[in-house]
């Protein structure tokens, strides 16, 4: 029975996640979190012509030998004052322009004295922002699904988008499974390794916007596992069991699943490294759950990771894809090519000359998490596929 | 007077800046932390020789017709036995090799029965992780200045460096000044703009990793910006100010600064937009504290933390930066070429076909924070230079 590819994965995957909720949130808690509506300009920006220098606010086209001062405009609040041909404005940077008003000659070009200001040239810009240059009342100006950054943050406060709404943050859980676990702190017994995955899931589930509510180390003992894993289901969104996503004789991901009530959709996907990948759901609306096993080496791990949970979680909180993959070339030849699985391959890019350049790193086994530690991305070899120096290769880019 | 370059400031900055302490944190806690010590390996990785199958172990190069099942080993403990010749052991991915074995047959190729193995093919790969396959002790795995990203941490703990050193967080205090300001909640009075800045100098403090303790909106009032510049110089190690940069009438930062002790190295960069940037300092050892104060406008703000902010919080944590320049090509005509200013103007690179394009978006003025609506980077144009399409551009890309 052949295995469905990363592209089948991922569309099975996008069908069975139900859409979470949304809410309200101010906009100090907004940061990392996923809009849920189109955000539209409630009013013109700027809302008002304004002067971008400190100066002399002018008639436009007014070339008086000089003119009378006839008040000031701050920052903060309307001028009150009608600027004629032959008067002028004091103004400072970011006030509105008085009525009347076309321009603003710098204070560096004035000569001020007896009630009357001379200018030592008219030239130049208008140093004038006028209303609506930036955008118009109407204007759509962030669309749902865009991931908040700092910029759009910003952007939402100068519309009065002071409460956004946004997805939910999916609950996650997490269960390490595997008898040779130790504590990262510890120095491991005989056959034992060091868990890397969970601070791996707790820094990746922290990326993505989500929440991790729950994170347990257990060993092998099936009893146990299907335990903490309905007790998981219950308190998350999300589940993530690592290792016995396989069909070995430790590998009880998939019993505890169906235990619990899930259905599982995907077992095994034709990928490299992560091919035992689990991918189950149970319920609906509110109580729907979606959890996945994956396969306990920790390289498998960040890869599966990257390619669909993270994708579920996105369409669980309504997000556009955050990871992207854009063509570079291939800068070095790589050994072992012509693998029946499609392979991501850890990658370093650049840009040399323009050109986006893809640097294979050294990498010997779905255990080699040391291989990612300058990578920023993975190289995608197709199924059975080889490839030469030179070739223009899809970067599967990690998302920031 | 010239105003330094941008190239001048950061070495300005980068040599006032004193460097900061360093503190051990739990690797749950060291997420987009800034490593301050070198990682070296304190065991080989793997630790010992592990199959990467389910299958049977047997003696490499041992072609005997049928074998005799002597045991069996799991994941998580030595397995205690031996592999002779004409022998094999059931063994599970993972688990540690028994001595004496050399290769591991996959159970898919096995039939067993009546005490014995047979195997259907004995070609193909060892399926064997031999020890110190990644790394071995006393390699260098990660090197100080990292930015610490999950896999880093999957890394670290692998290693056993549960609780690495890192740098503190910087203590970051915002002060944004100016009477136009509004509540980002409220309908702005006449004159008055909403204040965008403090979520986005928030956003932007979170993603370099400090922390901000303090964020207030203060008026124009000078006695008032005096006394909350100097509180909150007390109360944290980077003080930002947003508005009064500049020499205008309204423009109190710098008098608050130097009446908080502080001396100012910098009062202007031949940048745009952001050009009236102050950068100051003040004390040395534990009582040493920066400050900016950042012109006022949105863009302003963002291009001056993304350029100068960001890199004298990484130089006080001892970060490599994250903000890299790369060439691009420039795939559209630039209006208003020649400024005499180094000119940062929004944009959004892509890949088309292995070429790295850069695309300028459409960009008014320091106050048109929403051009940055779908950047990604800032396009740089040396000063009083002209671009044509086609050229070879430096691009600031974001730090993720």
């Amino acid at each position: 029975m052949s295995l469905p590819s990363v592209a089948q994965a991922l569309s099975l995957i996008a069908e069975r996640i139900v859409p979470g909720p949304a809410e309200a949130v101010p906009l100090g808690a907004a940061l990392g979190r996923v809009l849920r509506e189109d955000v539209i300009a409630d009013a013109d920006e700027p809302p008002f012509a304004k002067s971008a220098m400190d100066g002399y606010a002018i008639a436009d086209g007014d070339a008086s030998p000089s003119f009378r001062l006839v008040g000031g405009a701050e920052p903060g609040r309307l001028p009150g004052i009608r600027v004629e041909p032959g008067t002028c404005v004091r103004i400072l940077t970011g006030a509105p322009l008085p009525e009347g008003a076309g321009r603003v000659v710098v204070q560096e070009a004035a000569e001020v004295g007896g009630g009357r200001v001379r200018f030592r040239s008219l030239d130049g810009p208008s140093h004038v922002r006028p209303r609506g240059q930036d955008y118009r009342r109407g204007d759509r100006l962030l669309d749902a699904g865009t991931r908040l950054n700092a910029a759009a943050l910003g952007i939402l406060a100068t519309a009065g988008a002071a409460a956004p709404r946004v997805a939910v943050r999916p609950r996650v859980a997490h269960l390490a499974t595997g008898n040779e676990l130790a504590d990262p702190a510890a120095v491991p017994g005989p056959g034992q390794i060091r868990d890397s995955n969970s601070v791996l899931v707790a820094g990746l589930v922290a990326g993505t916007g989500a929440a991790l509510v729950l994170q347990k180390r257990l060993g092998d003992d099936p009893s146990l596992i299907f335990a903490e894993t309905a007790a998981a289901a219950e308190a998350s969104d999300f589940l993530l069991i690592s290792g016995g996503a396989g069909g070995g004789d430790h590998d009880h991901a998939r019993e505890a699943l169906e235990r619990a009530g899930f259905a599982v959709h995907l077992a095994g996907v034709n990928v490299r490294p992560g091919r035992p990948l689990l991918f189950a759901t149970r319920g609906e609306g509110e109580s729907f759950r979606a959890a996945f096993a994956l396969p306990g080496n920790p390289l498998s791990h960040h890869v599966t990771f990257q390619l669909f949970v993270r994708r579920a979680l996105e369409v669980r909180m309504g997000a556009r894809p955050a990871g992207e993959t854009v063509p570079g070339f291939l800068d070095a030849v790589l050994p072992g090519m012509g693998n029946p699985r499609e392979t991501y391959w850890p990658c370093a890019w650049r840009s040399e000359g323009g050109r986006f350049c893809v640097r294979p790193l050294d990498w010997t086994s779905s255990n080699h998490l040391a291989s990612l530690r300058e990578a920023n991305g993975y190289l995608r070899i197709e199924a059975a596929s080889a490839l030469h120096e030179g070739d223009i290769v899809p970067v599967f880019l990690w998302p920031a």
